[in-house]
């Protein structure tokens, strides 16, 4: 599976769609916002750019996809205010996401996004807002050098560039779980530094000296790699497949062939990469809970099918009813997961750019 | 009829896609690409960008997508060899047409654009270039101050901003023909007028000191602003409309209110224009022909149909079948206007930015 070819969230508007199942993302959004508007600040009143190129990377399609930029936006617009700035500022504003990702909807909803801008700022603001949407993973490059100015990227990073090699014996789990020898523990880790140097060595090649981005993503609050990090978002997945292999529905074979390209960092992962890389100095680096308690089973499965479904399809193509594995997650999570308290682990990184 | 909202050539890949039927626009492309690399080379002489950054704007979404930019970037590439030039080039491509162009397919065909430039260009070639969509319309800024160092167009500037106001009496025609009134083609012709002078006054707010811009666009060859210039185009549109009135299929008043936002310039009015905007100087204008001698009766109907259908849609709604009205025009094409020779006059400007 090329997962560049693959992973993307489920497309439209519809009932399945991530754009309708997008909470924990969009309280994720929320709660990383004064970090976000540390860094921005800080950029703007030692750059001083007259306009402001930002990259939003795994903008997705959906209510969340303008929710950061917009933040940010009139964070830079409050703080020119402040400081008397007589010029009119002008945002260049890119969306990246991978090839598989709805654009076209993004870019019909941009009307309504630049009325949003003008209605929240009042008094003439004219935002002089260019957005533009590029397809790509951001494990390649993406922009000419030195030409980006702030980087954002929520819960995109956790995903990896590719399954990784040599967890054949992975049997009876799709991710890392308290189950999973631990070479195949060593072989996600791995591939997660090469994903992740890749990132940073890229994006220190895009962004201008002074430059800076603020990560989040799913990860652990320390160094436990069996710990349950991820469990909430997939255990339910995989106990729905181990039912439809009893079932006889699809063929246990099939099942251990396939995994999730996903890892969950801890703080001190994210550390020992980024000055491992070394392009970037880190001015923030913590971990944050978020704990679903209105987050009900419907939208708990209705937000991991978003993301997850395609990678489902692209493995078992015809073989599994979409809705029948979905309607078993919401039975487990009704069941069984819901039953402890659903908590999301976070880790984010506020990183400037050296050279 | 909110034009910005409507127009788009019809989407996909399928048999009606403008995908799949933009053989016209193709030869137009290939036509003009001489004075397209003489202006390319010049900026590239004169300015020396370290990142070229270019534009197309009404990029559309088939096969001709890609085309003026991958000629672009051979080009500039084979005269970067010849300076010698050791620096690595990078192009920032940015493709732009109207929120209903289907983004999502050109992204998709990203991987093969960049597979084409590198066999194309052979010797280890990296291109280095990054490719974003912009959707907006060339009526209005797309872009931050300063930012563009070339801007092409190509069979984009012939549709306006909205259908002129006050043409109501444009009974029998869907266009300026030599049957419409005189206020009629004044009213066209105002509106066109109006429209370029916006494109031309927020290009040179974008575009670089020395940028360039170079515009094609179906056009007259003459000052007769009755000549057959659209006609190949859109009479059998017309033909059709009116037989199905006949036939009691639509309303007379209904195709009365119908009319192309489109018109055909031609070279003394670009010039007028352009002086009287007063940001660019002309450094070619020409017109040029295209016989479709091979455009067989097929290709014309669907090359209409992929530009036109939404414009029919949006204003008949359901009351239409659309398979019928370009069956006719077919059967027009075939019995009638074909028996003549089909001609397509261009007008090419190609302009540099003088502050």
């Amino acid at each position: 599976m090329e997962v560049a070819k693959v992973l993307h969230m489920n497309e439209g508007i519809g009932e399945a769609s991530y754009a309708k199942n997008s909470l924990l993302q969009q309280k994720v959004i929320l709660m990383t916002k004064s970090i976000r508007d540390k860094a921005i600040c800080a950029l703007y009143r030692s750059l001083s750019p007259e306009t402001i190129c930002i990259a939003d990377l795994g903008c997705s399609s959906g209510p969340n996809t303008f929710l950061a930029i917009s933040e940010l936006i009139k964070t830079i617009y409050e703080e020119s205010k402040i400081n008397g700035q007589k010029q009119s500022l002008e945002f260049q504003v890119f969306l990246i996401d991978l090839p598989r990702n709805d654009f076209n909807t993004i870019f019909r909803s941009l009307p309504a996004f630049y009325e949003d801008l003008r209605k929240q700022m009042g008094d003439g603001f004219d935002p002089n807002c260019f957005v533009a949407g590029v397809a790509g993973s951001f494990y390649n490059r993406l922009f000419p050098s030195k030409s980006i100015h702030f980087v954002h990227s929520s819960y995109s990073l956790h995903w990896l560039s590719q399954v990784p090699d040599g967890i054949e014996n992975n049997k009876g789990n799709i991710y890392v779980t308290s189950t999973s020898p631990l070479d195949v523990v060593k072989a996600y880790y791995e591939q997660y530094e090469r994903d992740f140097v890749n990132f940073l060595k890229y994006r220190s090649i895009e962004l201008v000296k002074g430059g800076r981005m603020i990560l989040t993503m799913l990860g652990r609050k320390n160094e436990d790699r069996y710990s349950k990090a991820c469990r909430y978002y997939l255990e339910p997945l995989v106990m729905a497949l181990k039912e439809l292999i009893v079932e006889g529905s699809i063929e246990e074979e099939k099942v251990n062939s396939f995994n999730i390209p996903g890892y969950c960092p801890s703080p001190a992962e994210v550390k020992y990469i980024v000055e491992k890389e070394g392009s970037f100095t880190i001015d923030v680096l913590e971990t944050s809970e978020i704990h679903m308690d209105s987050f009900d089973e419907y939208n708990a499965t209705q937000c991991m099918r978003a993301s997850t479904e395609p990678l489902l399809v692209s493995h078992f193509s015809d073989e599994l009813n979409m809705d029948q594995v979905y309607h078993k997650c919401r039975e487990i999570f009704v069941n069984g997961i819901a039953k402890e308290k659903t908590t999301f682990t976070n880790v984010i990184v506020s990183l400037t750019k050296i050279n």
